[in-house]
């Protein structure tokens, strides 16, 4: 075992080391000429200027597509497992920030298919129901709904499954063993189901009738599945699908990973302000012992989790992240203060999600992908 | 390796012993005790009669439930990688009798996905083409429309994908290793693949919203799938449909199986009546190496792949079979009367066949399942 962490598409513990996952996964760091690159297009994102969005795979062969007018589609999705969190939503902020800036269509695929298959707890029908519900946080985000299909497995099975053969037929159980660290008493649903995954990557070009270049914004964990996406891609006549790696978004507990079996570590997007405040007041800190040792001493923002949400989310100013982490630094904040600060973000800006998430209802036939 | 034959869903090769194989699969004998019941049902079909339909599971309990009012369905199914041949329509034909003398619907599976999956040199729109070829084979033996649906894969894939899940999360590769032989190198999509082939068999229970009971009429080849379907069943609620095997066809050049990997071994059903007589005219037979030394020494109709022909399918009569065995080791029949008479058989049979086949491409639409 390399390093004592792991990553894959189910499963990610310990304390991830980036550089070596870059080095593992055999992806390329996003670097200073991409960056001043896709600063061309418009104002970069946070996320790309603080290494939250930190490797990729083909972005400028990508973009020399599209400055030559090829016009790209976007790809991402969700394995709605149960109720959205923030660790969620975090990719899906960067894939707005890509739609907006390059006017592109976004397939965005709800496996429900793959989450009962992986959980023995769920029915399909429990997440089928967590499809529809965490759709509603997609959309309450603002993509354009003419540019937008959410593609829910089970309903577009019969859309997504030629292409889903078609990846099937060339992909051994040796390949699937090797990428996902599948063995003998893994479900025969589980090791088939990277090819549906790998479907809507396929999808536009079968859509418009023509090769469609595709760019994948998703979670570093989500990277197995597009290895084989693109290992096959080309033997069936399409693409290879660029992609962008977020890191994960990290715990409230402490840890590298926001996730629902540790509730506290997780806001979900329709927590009331009393529970989030609860929750950041229980968050880890980069703190010392008490007050007075850290006005002496200082804080260390590095590990501290709340210094974190406002690194890869909710602080949109540099300078003002920067002045925080000095202030931190010398004493001259506490963490009480720095808690308060967050909450306050994050419940101003869960109310209006929850806001638009009650639009949303009304709006889902408009996102919903209608398959035959 | 028990035997010195191979009998899987996707091999069928050496001679085989058909004892043995009700050993190894652990199925049942069709004895005389279930003949005795089946006749009370209505004229026992010849089939049944000379051990052609020679294996079963769950007969009995199938009976049962129907003595006491509770009606099954009938699941069968075909693999379109080619044309059509007699071997196909063997089963098919005893699967007519049972629908009319148990008033029971059939779904008849076309697993257009299967055949794209296992055969490297076929697309899916081959199998596709073919499924709904092979399908006016099925109308053309005169199922009855009002209780018939064909059911190909692709197009019915959105109502049998919740079902094949179902079974799929239940089913490990080792489970699958150990029926079907597979191995590192089978494409992940042939390892799931045997859950589609399920999902047929608990499709009548969700569109009635009653248990139902289950029969499938298949060549013992089948039987691993099945295997598989009655392990989960329970577990998901439904039946373990219960199974009525047939022997496999003979090829005309001699071997347990017609084969379309030797054309001549193989009668296709839009065969034309010159191409028959030519096949038939150089069928392996039990005759002697002269028509003098069999005027002598007789046949051997036990090895004839024409007698076996009139065996299995084309003489009705027992009385006219045994008369033609006896002729023939007596000498008393050459092989060239034998061919003359099959072969007359034959091509009246497929001038019908091929004059319902015709007529079957306007019918299409009663047959072919509509799936959203």
């Amino acid at each position: 075992m390399e390093g004592d962490f792991v990553v894959t598409p189910w499963q990610v513990t310990g304390d991830i080391d980036y550089d070596q996952l870059i080095q593992r996964f055999g992806t390329k760091k996003v670097d200073q000429a991409l960056l001043d690159r896709l600063a061309g297009y418009g104002p970069l994102h946070p996320m790309l200027r603080r290494g939250v969005v930190y490797s990729q795979r083909d972005m400028e062969w990508l973009l020399d597509l599209y400055d030559k007018g090829v016009k790209f589609s976007l790809y991402t999705g969700r394995g709605p497992s149960g109720n959205t969190h923030l660790g969620h939503l975090m990719p899906w902020i960067f894939c707005k920030y890509l739609q907006d800036t390059f006017g592109a269509p976004l397939y965005f695929q709800m496996t429900d298919d793959e989450k009962f298959l992986f959980n023995e707890g769920l029915s399909l029908e429990d997440t089928y129901q967590k499809a529809m519900d965490n759709a509603l946080d997609v959309i309450a985000l603002g993509f354009d709904p003419d540019k937008t299909k959410i593609i829910i497995d089970t309903d577009c099975i019969r859309t997504l499954y030629p292409l889903s053969l078609k990846v099937a037929k060339k992909v051994t159980f040796s390949t699937a063993k090797a990428v996902f660290g599948f063995d003998n008493s893994t479900n025969i649903g589980s090791i088939f189901f990277t090819s549906v995954q790998s479907a809507p990557a396929f999808l536009p070009s079968v859509l418009e009738g023509r090769n469609v270049p595709i760019l994948i914004p998703c979670g570093i964990d989500q990277d197995p599945h597009f290895r084989v996406t693109r290992d096959v891609a080309e033997s069936l006549g399409f693409y290879k699908p660029a992609l962008l790696h977020t890191k994960m978004f990290p715990g409230l507990t402490g840890g590298d990973k926001m996730s629902s079996s540790v509730p506290d570590s997780t806001i979900y997007t329709t927590d009331t302000a009393k529970v989030v405040r609860r929750k950041v007041g229980n968050a880890f800190t980069g703190g010392a012992v008490s007050a007075e040792e850290q006005r002496k001493t200082g804080g260390k923002p590095e590990v501290c989790a709340v210094f974190k949400y406002q690194y890869y989310l909710f602080e949109p100013s540099d300078q003002a992240l920067d002045d925080l982490a000095d202030r931190c630094r010398k004493g001259d904040v506490l963490c009480g203060e720095c808690k308060k600060m967050l909450s306050d973000r994050l419940v101003h800006f869960l109310e209006g999600h929850q806001r638009r998430r009650e639009e949303a209802k009304s709006q889902l036939g408009r996102f919903i992908m209608r398959c035959e």
